[in-house]
């Protein structure tokens, strides 16, 4: 009997898994506690709901991606939870960025109800999610992969195999975030130097994308910055959370991270500048502020 | 008539650059203190002497491929300096990574003997130059690359035409480096992290190529990790000095650069650990030191 898919989180991924997963034909419920959001996903074919409770009845795989651990964990074991209500055998695949600790305690207490937890979180933006090309970075027992592997093709291009133990999926995304996170910070300091030493911002961007200093956040987030289009894609306040994440957990770890400790400055200072809901480029402001450097002003800004 | 193209330098890069010239039909000098490259250099069907005021006196072009600034000031203006003996309207290409501020006074310098500047910094490493495809980021006066176009092409696989002003071509270099220097850092502090947090080392490299936490360094770097192989391709005395010479020119410029600071201080701390001589990417070692991470080891070494 073909199983049904929940999705609870229906934010821009959420809402492109839930979506790619009915264009592939999947039954789906999903969730979300606002309305535009639940009609929005009603108009695309699916079944929308506004209690986890109520979606679990229906689901056999369920997708979390709501914003954090404190959402995962309400989702799970709160009042509404699903926990308590989903069948026997079904599988709960967790995907909000959070403390690699913590997947491991949340198979256990899933386990307690007969559930596979699957720890994985995903990436590739809004974009790649609403084509049903996200990568997910899984790990977890194998019988749970077996029960929503045909699930996980519905929505994902790409299903990292990391391992059977919960907690390495979330490991590999924190990394992820490491990375990411100082390197778009890079992007901005090193950009913010070059144009205060004279280079031309195009210029710039155009030989550091073939040479060395190249990174997949350089190419991507520096033409915001040569636009002067700060329109948030990912936020200022993301990064804030991710790297804070990486930095407690690896806290936890009492494993130093000078690198990831100076970048989460960075995207700390942005955001006191009130700038924490533009787009996480938005950090070359910060250096600007501090330099009188003038930017590349939007076509529509300029006088 | 067809010029001759003199290089002083004869490392990894010079010889490059210098036997691509060759092998392009120009006719070549090179000088290098260290009999042993003379020899290769002569083998290889060039002219060999041990000084640049020797070689001056034959070359209509210059590429200075030494290891500093000092070493560049030395070649120019010291008691074997070119500035005096090379014939008016010949052209000095200066690519070693200097202070971007250094080049728009040797320009003025070399004006004086009627001499054109480029400003070119080259990159891509020994391999590349090998095959006459170094990166040369170039700045000058339209009248120097007038002259030196067709030697430029004799070594070079791409020349950025920067402006019209010496010290951009240095700049951009510097951007690059700031950025590759930080990244390989990053790469050894977050791929450190993920060890110490339970995730396969060869697992995590090949999901982050394929995410937005991917870089170039990462890409090129962290396989040396993987084989436990620390021969120096590049080593951490490179970005000891390199990022020492983009945080002096930021210092000059009042330019705050917490991010290239930080990764700076890492490389000191590897450099103090006895690792300048080995490859970059013994950084990692540093973060495994501290926190007493068995890292892979090559297959050689296996007990």
């Amino acid at each position: 009997m073909p199983k049904t898919l929940g999705v609870i989180g229906l934010g821009s991924m959420g809402m492109g898994a839930a979506c790619s997963a009915l264009r592939n034909g999947v039954t789906t419920w999903g969730c979300d506690p606002r309305p535009e959001a639940r009609q929005a996903f009603a108009d695309a074919g699916g079944q929308a709901v506004a209690s986890a409770a109520e979606l679990a009845v229906h689901c056999e795989v369920v997708l979390v991606l709501v914003l954090n651990a404190a959402q995962t964990e309400e989702v799970l074991f709160g009042e509404q939870g699903i926990a308590t209500r989903l069948a026997a055998g079904s599988v709960v695949v967790c995907s909000a960025t959070v403390d690699p600790a913590l997947p491991p305690v949340w198979e256990q207490r899933l386990a307690e109800h007969g559930l596979w937890l699957i720890d994985g979180p995903v990436s590739g933006g809004a974009k790649k999610a609403a084509a049903g090309e996200m990568t997910v970075m899984a790990s977890g027992r194998a019988e749970g992969f077996a029960a929503a592997a045909d699930m996980l093709q519905a929505f994902a291009g790409k299903v990292y195999r990391l391992g059977d133990q919960a907690g390495i999926g979330s490991t590999v995304k924190m990394v992820n975030q490491h990375l990411a996170g100082v390197h778009i910070a890079a992007a901005c300091e090193a950009m913010a130097l070059g144009m205060r030493a004279g280079a031309d911002p195009a210029q710039l961007y155009e030989v550091i994308c073939n040479s060395a200093g190249m990174s997949w956040m350089f190419e991507n987030r520096v033409p915001h910055i040569l636009e002067g289009d700060y329109r948030p894609l990912s936020t200022v306040n993301i990064f804030v959370k991710d790297l804070g994440i990486v930095l407690d957990a690896a806290h936890n770890l009492k494993f130093p991270l000078p690198l990831a400790a100076a970048a989460h400055q960075l995207y700390l200072a942005t955001a006191a500048m009130g700038l924490g809901g533009a787009d996480d480029s938005s950090v070359v402001k910060y250096y600007a502020a501090l330099a009188g450097l003038d930017l590349p002003v939007a076509a529509q800004e300029k006088p």
